[in-house]
This record gives structure tokens, C-alpha cells and sequence, in this order.
């Protein structure tokens, strides 16, 4: 199985500029890439880096340039094996989410992203390919169907947390489990108090 | 095992109200519990309603108009059996994810919702007891080690999604599965095309 983790390495994090700024974003994308991998890494498989520009990780990494989709296809048009995509900015990935996926049944393996988006899949179909957008679940959906592939959802709070905007760091605080809380608690973030969904501030 | 579905038939979906009047937020909340209850019996259970003022709904209803986490815990003090309390506005619980749930190991079963609350639990240890409020998962846990309980986290983005803000109807109208999904498309409500996270429009 191959197990590509894509990644924006020119401008990571954006919608977070109101609370990092453009070093931080950075520095979090890199903390929570190297979580993703070490969560995979406890199933027992040897991620790779799909990314937009070289990268220091401890990983293999491929440079492409392209947009995600095409990026993604390139690796599933030339695979001769199941193929799963993890998102680069699942904080709450552990070895136990990861397993879900990766040992999932059917042809074509989808964990949904909140918000309608696609955060993770494994693809056991020659000619499943991806179309990523915001809503690109019911998408893959249909792209399944449309090749002849079961589909199987992989029903997972862990993995449908993608951190893009503000709330998402409080889930991090809350429920991750690598490098990503330490890192926001060392710069002062803390959950708000009231309970509110999601809510953080930053103490500096 | 007693399956408890605690429901506020007061003012049920306050932070709706910009998108939907009193009238609509009630009856939209009688959809969602609908919907829930159906999830439930699709595992074979007898979910039982504990609302905090009478109600026309098809299961049995115990009302109790004591703040949630009291009245829960008078159920979960009376009970010789394990107790499985569900939230009433889980709009994507299906009867897959649920018997993840009622089918948990460990003395506590927890399914975190998004923000840090508690949307679904199981207790089998006799001293186990719940307190409400919005991040209460993690006082869960604490409550559960407090009592020498094994905790099993049941990690479902169905469970963990419930319906308080308006892009949660994005959620409802993307992976519903029960009678909600059509009441909002009934009432106008359509995923925003962008894919921004979780947005809605309303057409009237």
C-alpha cells in the first residue's frame, strides 16, 4: 500500500493568519505534518510527503507542483496498488483513527472532513481519481459509482478534523494526542472557558 | 440496557434563531429527535424520551424539568443496568454508528462532540455520573477515572456532529440520513456552492 500525505508547503494554514502569523503557520503546518506521519506510522506503514515544494521532513517526499487534484491522480493513474491520501492537517489522527482507514473495506475508502471536503481515503479501484474542492465529498461519491466502486465510509471524529480556522485549535487542545497541543499551549493558547464550540484565546 | 434521549421541549435550538423562527426551531427539533430515535431502534433498542415538559412523540417519555445534567443523573442513579444517553440533535446518527456506541467496551463509553461536549455516552459502572456543560468531555473522563471506570472513546463524526449553528445544517443537508435533511430542503436550505466549511443559504 502507498501512503501519500499532500502537502502545501508554499503557504500553509492561511485562514489562520488572524492568530499566527506567516512564520507560525509555518511552523504549526510542519508540527502537525510530522503528527499525521507518526500516527500512520504506528499502523505499521511508511508514509511518503506529497508536496508543493521541497521539504525538510522526516519522510520521503515527492515535489509537485500541480494542484492537489492533479498532484493525487498522478499518484493513483500510476499505482499498481491501493493508494491511501491523508491530509497533512489531521491533528486528531491517531494510529487507532488511521487503522479505521486504512483497514477499511470496499473499493474505494472515504473519511468526510467537516464541512463536505474529503480528509482522507483509500483507494483499492485502478480507476477511482480525486476532484478536491470544499465539497468534494459527495463528489467522490458519485466518482466511485461512476467507475464501479464499493465505497465505504469511514465514520471518524478524528479524522473529519481538519484544522483550518480558528475553532479547529480548540479541538486540537482538546482531543490531540501529538506534537500540535504542546505546540499551541507553548504559545499561549488555551480553550476558552465558556464551553462555547471550539472556542480559543491566546495569552501572550 | 436503557436508552435515555434527553430533550429540551422548551426552547430547543436557540442558536437557530436567526435562521429559523420559534415555531420552525420546534418542529425542527421534533424532526432531529425523530431521526434520532429511528438511529436507535435500528440497533434493535427501546430509546426512551427524558424531556423537560410533556410531548407528542412515538417512544415512552419520562419528563423531568431539572436542569440536563441532574436529570440524567437521577436515571443513571436508579438504573440496575447499563444506561446509554443520546443527545437529541445528532441529525447524521445512523443505526451503523450508533451500535458503535451501545456495542463499546470499557465500564464508560464517550463520544466527544465537536467543541469538547459529550453527544453520546454508555455507562456500565454503577457510579459513574455526567455533568453537562459545553466541554464537558474531558471532566467526563475525569469523572470516569474518579470512579476506578474504563473509558472507551467511540470516535464517530456522526455522533460527534450535533446541530446548534447554522453551518451544522450544511452537515445535516451533506450526510443526513433521516426525515431533517428534507425538512430543511423543504424549507429553502441548500449547501453554499463555495465549500467553505459547513455554509447554508436559505431561498424563500
Amino acid at each position: 500500500m502507498r501512503v501519500v500525505v499532500p502537502f502545501d508547503a508554499t503557504d500553509p494554514k492561511s485562514r489562520l493568519d488572524a492568530v499566527l502569523d506567516a512564520d507560525e503557520r509555518r511552523e504549526f503546518a510542519a508540527v502537525l505534518l510530522a503528527d499525521v506521519l507518526d500516527a500512520l506510522r504506528g499502523t505499521g506503514v511508511d508514509p511518503a510527503v506529497l508536496a508543493t515544494a521541497p521539504l525538510d521532513v522526516d519522510a520521503p517526499v515527492t515535489v509537485d507542483d500541480r494542484p492537489l487534484t492533479d498532484a493525487v491522480n498522478a499518484v493513483l493513474a500510476d499505482a499498481d496498488e491501493p493508494v491511501a491520501v491523508v491530509m497533512a492537517d489531521l491533528a486528531l489522527a491517531t494510529p487507532g483513527s488511521c487503522r479505521r482507514l486504512l483497514g477499511a473495506p470496499g473499493d474505494v475508502a472515504l473519511a468526510p472532513g467537516r464541512g463536505g471536503g474529503t480528509n482522507a481515503l483509500l483507494a483499492r479501484h485502478p480507476d477511482f481519481r480525486v476532484d478536491y474542492h470544499g465539497r468534494s465529498y459527495v463528489d467522490h461519491l458519485r466518482a466511485a459509482r461512476r467507475v464501479g466502486a464499493s465505497v465505504f465510509e469511514v465514520d471518524s471524529h478524528r479524522l473529519a478534523t481538519d484544522v483550518d480556522e480558528r475553532a479547529d485549535l480548540g479541538e486540537v487542545l482538546l482531543h490531540g494526542e501529538g506534537d500540535a497541543p504542546d505546540w499551541l499551549r507553548e504559545r499561549g493558547f488555551r480553550p476558552t472557558a465558556d464551553g462555547g464550540r471550539g472556542g480559543v484565546r491566546r495569552r501572550n
